[in-house]
């Protein structure tokens, strides 16, 4: 076999092709968001939708090797980044599905304990595991989850509704996962444990922002919306192109931990290089008009969510996608992470 | 580590544990049918309720490796054994999501292939592919579907309607796709490129009896159903263990083709172990009282679907599950294909 290869077309231009490859095929009448959101989106009955995603992490690929991980984090992770990507649509997690690809040696306390983590997080969200199949793989285990939520037509939130001269906010703090990750992957700082717990866990087990974004939803402020799984600067990429946008990000602005701060300095890293491409954070990232940034804050503080913290402005797509500095103006690099690029 | 493995333990054992993990969380007000079905269904509205399933297939332990199948092949089958198990609730197949798990080094024009399969599938059942996720993995391909389908709720056909008195019956033909794997496997046996053709079609690119199944659901007559993918010895347990039911199969009347008698006999196989034990033909099991069985044959005839023949009796539990030979009734061997079995 020869030509090109997927690590040579890299992730986004394959799944550009590979979209294309199916064309129209099928009636698309009930969907109300097809590819290339954080989730589809189909018409139920009376109003109501069904939101529906599917993410595979992989052993070795999105969290460490088996025996190097445990199988909590794992199954607990596996269903957090889709519980994610249900609340980026605006919608609520119902119910899951489990796909597991298992090596032969795999012990079966390994998986047990994949199930425990999903299953704390089922219970957090009222989540029905319906089924699932397994299989055996003479590679890494991987778990394959597919998750329906749901929500209201009306409340559905895209990545395309930003604005030009709309603000764009952001859940939480920035970075914690990637600064997590590198401690975590043999990184010789040595830190307090309590940091340790919580960064490691940051990139572990990450919380996704359920309520936040249900009652943003709800609100019928915000313009757009998406989660962050790949590093803000990458993925506002995608809110940009989606929207037909540019955006111009604050960088003294951008929620940073002091638990970041503290390890950054120890690790001698930018906590800033962590917040703009870390990745995994799984934050939302918000638009709405500038009128309407104290409303919206004010929403989400009173259900108790986190923190939402204005981070930049949406400008006209001409004046593309950069940062601003103490000491000026740069375009905004983008170093997310994309499978299989080198 | 240490303790049982996957291995171990074997697929059915280890899919009843992690069942078991996860309780009762979560909301099944809305389930009619929940985990150890051919898919689970959900209550949408007015009665309609959404069939959803997911399968994953690997290369070289599903459909052969890279290289030595077409990415057609993968593809088509990957979808179609979703299909099928969409069909066997009554369903009929709406929408899908693709998770693919990518060797870096796979061609692009390979997984191209892969999306001309799922095309042509998809666009026989209207199937409308919503979107899905790429990752990589150091280990094989991997290309996991989860289907949503449809059906009204009072059509809904489970594993469990069966009842003694009962004859089962089965669509198509058994064992064809096992002599497709026969022949595929590096088989000595030479036999007429059309017999080859049609056989090893049969393992690669199984169809899905999903017409049958809408007109058996719709005429009403069914009282259990279900789909045929380990083996007819096999999953007949699956359907008298969910309907507290024993069966007794008639070797006699269990159609074989005459391609696969034909192959047998070159192969110096019996054509018969192949149609009980070999699995992946997807064809539909299905139950109902002796005094339906021609109407319901005549409704699958009327909407030109597969033949539709009568294999067996369903009998009281204390029966158990037995095989009517010409020398007397035997107790059926279970030499169904388990993930993880030695």
């Amino acid at each position: 076999m020869n030509g090109e290869t997927a690590r040579e077309i890299g992730e986004f231009a394959l799944i550009e092709r590979l979209r294309n490859k199916l064309g129209s095929v099928g009636n698309s009448a009930d969907v109300i968001v097809g590819n290339g959101d954080d989730a589809a989106v189909i018409r139920a009955e009376d109003g109501k939708c069904w939101v529906v995603t599917c993410d595979a992490q992989v052993s070795g690929v999105h969290f460490p090797s088996v025996g190097d991980v445990s199988g909590f984090a794992a199954g607990y992770k596996s269903l957090a980044v889709n519980v994610s990507d249900v609340a980026a649509m605006g919608g609520r997690p119902r119910f899951a599905l489990i796909s597991l690809g298992i090596p032969e040696e795999t012990p079966v306390s390994f998986l047990d304990d994949v199930y425990g983590g999903v299953r704390a997080l089922s219970e957090q969200y009222d989540i029905l595991v319906l089924g699932g199949n397994v299989t055996r793989t003479s590679g890494p285990l991987f778990v394959d989850v597919f998750l329906v939520g749901e929500v209201m037509e009306e409340k559905v939130l895209r990545r395309s509704g930003a604005r030009a001269g709309d603000r764009i906010l952001v859940t939480g703090y920035l970075g914690d996962a990637a600064a997590g990750l590198h401690l975590f992957s043999g990184s010789q700082v040595r830190v307090r444990e309590d940091l340790y717990a919580s960064l490691t866990r940051a990139q572990l087990e990450p919380q996704p922002r359920v309520a936040e974004a249900v009652v943003i939803a709800e609100s019928g402020l915000a313009t757009s919306m998406m989660d962050i799984s790949d590093g803000l600067a990458g993925d506002i990429r995608h809110l940009c192109e989606a929207s037909g946008v540019g955006v111009l990000l604050w960088e003294s602005e951008l929620p940073v931990s002091g638990t970041l701060s503290e390890v950054a300095s120890l690790a001698a890293k930018k906590p800033l290089e962590w917040a703009l491409h870390g990745g995994e954070d799984y934050e939302l990232l918000v638009t709405t008009p500038a009128e309407s940034v104290r409303a919206l804050q004010k929403v989400v503080r009173q259900s108790r969510g986190a923190p939402l913290t204005p981070i930049g402005e949406i400008l006209p797509a001409s004046q593309g996608i950069s940062l601003k500095r103490a000491d000026g103006i740069f375009a905004l690099k983008n170093l997310a992470w994309e499978h299989f690029s080198a």
